[in-house]
This record gives structure tokens, C-alpha cells and sequence, in this order.
């Protein structure tokens, strides 16, 4: 196990730790809660780019050092900045790094705790799967400072039912884990002390399976959503017949036939 | 506080009612558990308008008188009154009210109780945020009398899973307040002898936020769920960027920062 | 109360059943865990074809013979039969079947029991109702064997919130009764020893409503879902006309008014 600060300043606000193909990056600016600056997004956005070129890594794991997991964007930053064009750049920095989330091929896995609020929330939402401790508090409470969660709401409107995301958002309160979990927000709320042994031990169990496959289902499955009923069959009987060709469902099928684990060939 | 009825008869068919930003709309038509006549939609949709070009107004109630919340359509005006331009007529005033409500640029609470069915339960799907009593009862139940209930499925089937809404509208049986919470119909369902107070709590605690800033996330959250996830946030990027350049924004995250209460501009 | 084997081998693969204007259609590959070869998804498709065509049929059950009720696709046939244009037919025949459900003008009920994997958790999530026994479990465990389940994703991922639905299709984990209804895959689960009734008891209510409103509501609810909110109102008010012009709109008001029981046309 490796431990691999990334960033330029003297102290890493990006931490990165590979194990057994798992890569877990943790944002490192606990002082600020986490607080997603110009530059904490764009390490981000440029690590997750390696990592989708990086054949040896199978699962993503997103963290937070420190008491909060990302308390959203970082609001001294913003204000010490001031103009249209810096504006613009930092909500397109911070759509980027979402998009790309969602565009890796490999599954990112949220690790919730503390707080995940406004861009933190987004982070939240964003990530193929998200497993948060049981006292973790949610929020997009940017109506509270006159500057609505608009970029956070596009990922959590698609997350959580209508109602949901309107109450968060016009309200700007906090949901407990109990929600989140209710809401579709979060998969699973657990104490504190396992949420590390869980988000392995799931980040494990998916990197157990072919990268080759995981990449087809996932890019498969955020376009999929977007299509019409039978646009979405079309394509997605394709992508089937793409992978039913590809040398690892035939490797799979065989050994689910036979009994015995599979082995995979790679991406 | 002010009590303004509204209507052309004798007897207000809409009861109008403003107390420190928050507006509250009764419909008036108790003996016919508030019934959706061509007049009472004509009448609620103006309401709105009206409401919509007066800054004073921050957030809409919509509440019914005496027992129901709402029983949908006028059957005895719908049969009184055949032919398919009256039809089309009542259906297109109906599908503009709730479009009115969606545009509105104020967020709109339902204040639910006794029962709300057929446009009725419409009404609660199409509002931003709905608090009922716990004993209330909603239904989508044309199918009964041989009219799907195909305009409220519109806002139905925006609201709650496929499986839920598809249920409510090929039986046209009554769900409960638990139901309605679970399915994402309804925010929160309390005590009957609660709903006022809860009610007024929420639009309160949402009038307390910048009318601007309100304004701004409520049309961007409905446009937004329509669009692809990059166009979305191409959209909402900008969105952000405009909201930061107002003065409510700068004003807020200052406000803040100082840990002080902010000062709103208004719209 | 007639029970009519279809197909063409000895063995009949799909049993058909009809009582009181409700078809129960029966996979019938036990042994098999009535997985889905060509054959069947061929029969089913042809059987649901007709009975679209016929006026006599209200309401269509959809269940499986011996423990499973159905575990997807037939992995034997798939790997004796390679090749880009078989795989290809394979999952075009399954889209289908399907597009055939959600295009039928009657309604769909899942009769559920056992298991429900792959494209047998399709079935279910493509159904318009589902019933389910409460110790069936269901999953999407394609990236077990390397072929992600692509096909199954489509109607499951409309059916269910994404972090589940993503969860779901990543791990391969089967699923209860209990996530299953929470997360709107099936409508309710039941104990087994109850299942056969409760279906019953649902498909025989919504027999007992006008065919002619079921299929005008059904076809509206799917298309009206792809549609903008706007498209989506003026669509379904022109649904409302037409229905409001059919005798069975009109005899159902009368009747409702008259509180009478409804006589029904037909379609």
C-alpha cells in the first residue's frame, strides 16, 4: 500500500492510496471542511483522469480527511475573486469534475461522513454508489447565502424523488443518514467504526469482476437513461452483443458453467 | 392579516389571505369537497398571475375548505356541459393552472387534508412542496368511471416510481398519508391538529430567504430535469454565474462569512 | 376456466390460462428455472400478440412455473449457439418481448416468486403491476459471468432509483422482497401462501374496469413519461377529450352520479 500526495502546494490537499486495485482519493483540506477550491477541483478532475487511463486500477473510493466529508464550494476563494469569468470558471471546473465522475470507466464509491453539503452533496450524488456513516448530515443550504445549489441540483434532482430535492433545496436544512438513505441519496448508512470495512469491502467485491465488463455497464448505463424506451433497447441490445463478444463473458459464462471462478483477461 | 375574497358569486368560490409574505389560497367550494369547476380553475390561475408580478408575495399556500382538500374535476358541471370543445376547453384550463403553478416564480406549498383525488391529487404532485394531515387520503380513481385520470398522471408519474403511480391509476384505490410520504407524493404527513402550524412554519422559514434567489433555483430546477446531464450542467453553470453576480449573493455569502444575518434585496 | 398449452415442442414451455377475462401465461421451464431461450421469448412475444387482439382479455399475469420465477437467459443455448448475428437476434427477440409488454394495450401483472434475476428481474421491472412473494429475491448478476446486464438495466433503471439500480447491476448482490419494495421494483410482497389470491384479487379488480379507458391510460402513461412537461400536458389533455368523448366516459360519469354501477361497452 502506497501513499501518493498529489498537488503542488507543501501541504497535499489531494491524497491518493492504491491497494489491490482499489485507488482511494481523499480530499485533505480538513481545516476547510474540504471545501472544493479552483485547485482542489482541478488536481480532482486531473487525477481521475490518470486513474481512467490506468488499466491497474479497478474501483475508485472518494473520501474526506478531517470532520467533514466536503462542506461545498469554498466561499472565502469566491469572494476574494470576484468577476464573471472567474464565476464561469469555477462552476464549469466544478461541472467538469462531476461529469467526469460520472464518465470514468471505472465506479466511484462515495465514503460519506461527517457533513456533505452543497458541492459535497453534488460529490455525493455524483458517484455511482455512495455509503455513508449514520450520523452524516446533508445539505444544499445555498439559499441560505442568497446563492442557490443550481449545479448541486442537477445531480441530486436525478438522485432523489422531486419532492425531496425541492424540500432540500428551498430549505437549505439538514437530512440525516436515515433519509439520505430513504431519499435514494446514499445505498446504505452505517455506525461510524464500519464505514471503512464496508466501503472495502464493496469496493473489493466490484473490483473482483472484469474492468472490461464494468466499463461497457457503465458508460452503458448513464446513456441508456437519457434515451427513449426503444432508443435504449436498440442500444443497449447492441452494447449486449458487444460484450457477449468480448474474450471475458465468454470466460465467465464458461466458468458459471463449469463451476469454477472466473478469470478475467483485462480491459 | 387580510382575508380577500375572490370570484364573481355571491359566495367566494377562492378565499385569499396574506400574512407577512406568505399567501394563502383556499379553495372555496366545501359542499363539493372543492371541486375544480371551469371557474374555480379560471379564478386560481389568475390568482397566480397575479401573484407572480407582486413582489410582496414570497411563498404560496394552497389549501382547500372543509373536509377535502380537493375531489378533482366537476363531474356535474363536465356532464352538464357535453361536447368536445368544452372538453378540450376544461382539460387545457386544468393542464395551464398546473403549468401556472410549476412557472410560478414564488415556491408553492399544498396544505392536504381529508382527501385529494383525481386533479385533486394532481394539485399535491404539482406543487413544489406538500404537507398533509396523516389521515388524508389521495387517489387517482377515473379509471372508476371510465376517465383515466391521464392529466393527473402527467404530474403523478413526475412525482412517484412508475410502479406506484401505474398502481394508483389502473385500481383508482385510495393510498394513505403513509403511502404518500413513502412514494415521494407528499414531504411529510402529521397530526391533523398539526397542520397549520407545520405548514406555516415551512412557507415561513422559506420566506425568510432571497425572493430572488428563489426565483432563480425554482425555474432552473424544472428546466434543468428536462435536459441531458451536459446540458444540464452547461446550464446550471451559467445559472450560478448569473445568481453570484447578484447583489443578494454577495450580500449573502458576506453576510456569512461575518456571521452576521443577511440583508435581501427583494427580487 | 381452460388451460391451453402453446408451442411446439412436446413439453409445452408456456401454459395459458384463462378465467373471467383475466390470462395468467405461465413460463414453463422448470428444470430450466424457466430461463428465456429463444423459443420461449419468441412464444411469449406471439402469445402476447394475440391476446392484444383479443376483446375478451382484461388482464394479462405473468408468472413461472416450479421454484424460480424466471432466471433470465438460457446460458447453455447462448454459449452453443456463438456468433455476432445470434447474439445479436438473442437480445433484439428480448427487447421485443419487452417493447410488447409495455406496449400491450391490456394491463401486465409480475406473479413473482423465488427468484427473479437478470432478464427475469427485467420482467419484473417491465411489468406494469408486480406481486411478489415476500422471500423472492431478485438481481442483476450478469457481472458475475462478464456480461453486464445491459437489456435488464433499461427497464430496471426506470423502474428504481439509480444509486440502487447502480448497485444493483455493480455487485451482482441479490436483493429481497422488503429492497424491493422500497425501492419500487415490485408494488408489494405478500407471504407465498397468499400470493396466488392477492394476485388474483388485483387482476380481477382491474378487470372490472372499462378495457377501452385501461388502454387509452396505459398507452397515454408511457408515452407521456418521454415527453416535456409541456408536450406531456397538451398530449395528455387531448387523451382526456377523446376519453370524455367514449361512451364508457360517459356511462361511468352517469353511473357514478346516479350511484349505479357502470356498464361497460368494451373496447
Amino acid at each position: 500500500m502506497t501513499a501518493q500526495p498529489t498537488g503542488t502546494t507543501a501541504e497535499p490537499i489531494l491524497l491518493r492510496e492504491v491497494a489491490d486495485g482499489v485507488v482511494t482519493l481523499t480530499l485533505n483540506r480538513p481545516a476547510a471542511r474540504n471545501a472544493l477550491s479552483m485547485e482542489l477541483m482541478t488536481l480532482l478532475t486531473e487525477e481521475l483522469e490518470d486513474i481512467g487511463a490506468d488499466p491497474a486500477i479497478k474501483v475508485v473510493v472518494l473520501a474526506g480527511a478531517g470532520p467533514a466529508f466536503c462542506a461545498g464550494h469554498d466561499l472565502k476563494e469566491i469572494r476574494a475573486n470576484p468577476g464573471q469569468e472567474i464565476y464561469q470558471a469555477l462552476f464549469r471546473q466544478c461541472s467538469r469534475l462531476m461529469l467526469t465522475i460520472t464518465r470514468l470507466r471505472q465506479p466511484v464509491i462515495a465514503r460519506v461522513h461527517g457533513i456533505a453539503t452543497a458541492a459535497g452533496c453534488q460529490l455525493v450524488a455524483t458517484c455511482d454508489l455512495a455509503i455513508a456513516a449514520d450520523n452524516t448530515r446533508f445539505a444544499t443550504p445555498g439559499v441560505n447565502i442568497g446563492l442557490f445549489c443550481s449545479t448541486p441540483m442537477v445531480a441530486l434532482s436525478r438522485a432523489v424523488g422531486r419532492k425531496h430535492a425541492m424540500e432540500m433545496l428551498l430549505t437549505g436544512d439538514m437530512i440525516g443518514g436515515g433519509d439520505a438513505v430513504m431519499f435514494g441519496l446514499v445505498n446504505q448508512i452505517v455506525p461510524e467504526a464500519d464505514l471503512d470495512a464496508t466501503v472495502l469491502g464493496l469496493a473489493t467485491q466490484i473490483a473482483s469482476k472484469s474492468p472490461l465488463t464494468l466499463a461497457i455497464g457503465k458508460e452503458a448505463f448513464y446513456r441508456q437513461l437519457e434515451m427513449t424506451l426503444d432508443d435504449a433497447y436498440a442500444y443497449a441490445s447492441d452494447v449486449m452483443t458487444r460484450n457477449m463478444l468480448a474474450r471475458d463473458a465468454e470466460e465467465g459464462i464458461d466458468a458459471f458453467l463449469a463451476k469454477r471462478p472466473p478469470v478475467w483477461e483485462g480491459r
